[in-house]
Order: structure tokens, then C-alpha cells, then sequence
């Protein structure tokens, strides 16, 4: 891989990227649902969750909706579920406790070494869709080294806007050539292409289950293509 | 002190609560200084610096300017002391390095130690005048290991108007009464109690030089008063 001079900071999409959201919500509502005594299918529980997660922000990128956070929408998107799935009558406290599970999501194995390595060379922090107190929180649980947390709410436009990519250059003091968004999804690297910035892909092919088709490998020849963290931070020479 | 089980988060000043800026400025000015032949008072040069603070501030917080990061109104500040101590004919590269020196300060002996045990208990972030590209910056610089880069930027609002505090509350999902700002200035705290925050006081008797008058006591009964980091994090039970 060429040097890359100009870029100073590296900053991440995280559901999916950094974090495996499906096998941690999974393995966080079992547990929790055989506590309660309730058996559901949690695999299915979680697909359905993210399957709401773009429409709900699609409302508000479309402007038909005023500014809301992901908390709020994933707990809106939650209810839904809890109609259906027939949980409705789950406490304040237990829905709010199912609703967290997005701050309680766990690395992939190479997350944290590779940041780590990636930290001594260059500013990494988040640019995702997910709130400051969301990734705040997470960060916290899952030992992720961020210098700056940053995302939509910070923009506030969520990706793929391009005001989501350049007005987060911009609160670094970078232009959109000196970041490069890391991500394991195709989409998000374009619209940060058409931004401006430098773009590295790692697959994630477990990111959606045994039967992921999409993202599986790089639609375009995006300035690094790297097989973890791990990976990443050797070409870029960390 | 009592316990405080509702404060989940400690937010900092930083110039002067974090890291001792005057020393830090002359020390590096008077480095690069020697390296360009420049004898000047690097400390009245840094007092002279710091005296504009102020008062570029209120013209946004007055609104007879528009929003306007702290990156910039140093810049500007530091011309008009180019001006006056006849050294305007400095490279464009070097008045850009010394504007950075916001960017180097060295936190006080205390500082890495007591906010590194206050990590394990609550979310530890800046609340701080400086944009977050600066507090960044610094934060790699001086090893502050921040989960969280708040200030006036994200808040688009500067200490002491209380939206600095309430918005920055707000972006990591807590109420006021959840958050403690920690301050070596009575002011500063001041505000922060009438927006509702809990209140720390840490004097930073050094920080305007040998001849400081202020901010040497605690003006008001802060929830907790302490005498550096360490004895802040013993207080806060970490």
C-alpha cells in the first residue's frame, strides 16, 4: 500500500464494523429473556430490529421528521417489536434494560489490538449513526480506545448524508481528504468517497448471520481493503 | 463526603483545571523562540494572550458574531500580539505552530492519575471553551484518557451560558443533576450549579503565576472540594 500522508485521523462506522451487534444482542436477550422466564426466537428478534433501524432514520434524513436520536428510534422500533413478538407488558425498566443492549454490543476479536495500534498513529474515533451517550457508553463496556467520539448527532445528519461525513472533517479541524472512514459496508464508503474522504474496507461476512449475502467483498477498489483491525493498522504502517 | 449515586459523569474545565497553559506556553515559546533567534517575555507574552480570551468570547456569546470556534479566536488574538510585540513578519507556518501551542499544554502532576481511576466509575469528558479538534489534539498530547470530547462546540454555546452545560448534559443522555463539572474557577462552577450540575473545586493555585489572586479558595460550598485529581478520585469513591 502507498503511504497516505495526508490523513490524520481514521474514523469507524461501528454496528457491524467494530462492534458484531447480532451475536451480542443475541447473547444478551437470551439471557436476559431466560430470566424472565421468556423463550423467543432472539436471532429472528434481532433481524427484525435492524430491519427497522434505516427506515426510522430514513424519516428523519427525509426531513418529515424533526432531529431524534438512535436511542429514541430504536425504542420506538423496540415497542413495535414488543407488539409483536407479544411482550408488550414487559416493564418500564425491563423494555429500557432490552432497549441498552445497543450500549452493551462486544468487539469482534480484533477490534480492540487493531485501534490500539491504529491510536499511537493517527486521532480514531466513531462516525456512525448511533448517539454520543449510545457510543459513549459502549465504548466504556467494550474497551474501545476512542480519542473522539463523534457521528450523526454531532453532524446532525445521519449517513449516508454527506453533511455526515464533512461536517465531522470539519469538527477535527481536517479537511474530508485528511479522515478515511472505515467501514464494512460498501454504501457507507461510497457516500464517503463522493465526500471527499479516504475510504478502507474490512468485511465483516458474519455481520448479519449464516446467511449474509451482501458486503461479502469490495465494490470498488476502495484505498485499503484489510481483513481485520489488525490488518488495517499494518498498511497503514502501525 | 457522601455518596453521590446520582452523578454519572464527571465533565472538566480544561485551561487551567486540566492543564497548566501558562507554563506550558512559555516553555514552548521560549523553545521555539531560542530556535528563531526571538527574545521576548514569553510570560507576559502568555498573559497578554490569555487576556484576550475573554473578550473575544463575548463577542459570540453577545451574538454580534456568529459562531466561531476557540482555534479561531486564538489566531486572531495572536496577530494582534504579533502586531504588538513587532514580530508580525513571522511565517505563516510559524504563526500557525504557535497558535498550536493550545494544542501542547502538559496537564498538572495529578492530572493522568486521578482521571484514570475516575474512567473506572463514571464517563470522564471534557466541558471546555476550547473546539474539539484543539481538545483532541491535546488529549493525544498529554495522554488525557478522555471518554468524551464535549465543550462549547458541541454545545454551540461558550461557558458561562447555561446551554454549554445543559446541551452537553443532554448529548451523553443524562440530566444535569447526573453531572458533575469539575472547575478550578468559582465562576465557572457557578454556572454549571445554576443549570442544574453538581459542582467540584480543584484550585490550581499556580495557574496565572506566582502573583495570582483569584481562584485561590472555594467561593461557595461545591458538593466536593478537593486538592487535585487524586484526592477528587478518593473522594468520588475510585
Amino acid at each position: 500500500m502507498p503511504a497516505r500522508p495526508n490523513v490524520e485521523a481514521l474514523l469507524f462506522d461501528v454496528f457491524g464494523t467494530v462492534v458484531d451487534w447480532r451475536t451480542s444482542i443475541i447473547d444478551d436477550l437470551s439471557a436476559f429473556g431466560a430470566e424472565r422466564g421468556l423463550s423467543l426466537d432472539w436471532a429472528t428478534f434481532a433481524d427484525d430490529w435492524r430491519a427497522l433501524y434505516q427506515p426510522a432514520m430514513e424519516e428523519v434524513r427525509s426531513h418529515r421528521r424533526a432531529w431524534t436520536i438512535l436511542d429514541v428510534l430504536h425504542r420506538e422500533s423496540l415497542d413495535k417489536l414488543c407488539a409483536k413478538y407479544g411482550i408488550a407488558d414487559l416493564s418500564e425498566a425491563d423494555k429500557d434494560h432490552i432497549n441498552k443492549v445497543w450500549h452493551r454490543l462486544k468487539p469482534w476479536p480484533d477490534t480492540v489490538e487493531g485501534l490500539t495500534r491504529l491510536k499511537t498513529r493517527y486521532i480514531i474515533g466513531t462516525l456512525s449513526n448511533g448517539n454520543v451517550g449510545l457510543l459513549t457508553r459502549m465504548a466504556k463496556f467494550a474497551g474501545l480506545p476512542w480519542d473522539v467520539v463523534l457521528g450523526a448527532e454531532t453532524a446532525r445528519a445521519y449517513k449516508p448524508l454527506p453533511q455526515a461525513y464533512v461536517n465531522n472533517a470539519q469538527l477535527i479541524n481536517l479537511s474530508p481528504g485528511q479522515v478515511m472512514l472505515v467501514a464494512a459496508h460498501n454504501g457507507d464508503l461510497a457516500a464517503a468517497a463522493s465526500a471527499g474522504l479516504r475510504t478502507a474496507f474490512v468485511p465483516r461476512p458474519g455481520e448479519y448471520g449464516p446467511g449474509q449475502t451482501r458486503d461479502l467483498s469490495p465494490e470498488r477498489d476502495w484505498d485499503v481493503i484489510a481483513d481485520s483491525f489488525v490488518s488495517l493498522a499494518a498498511a497503514m504502517h502501525c
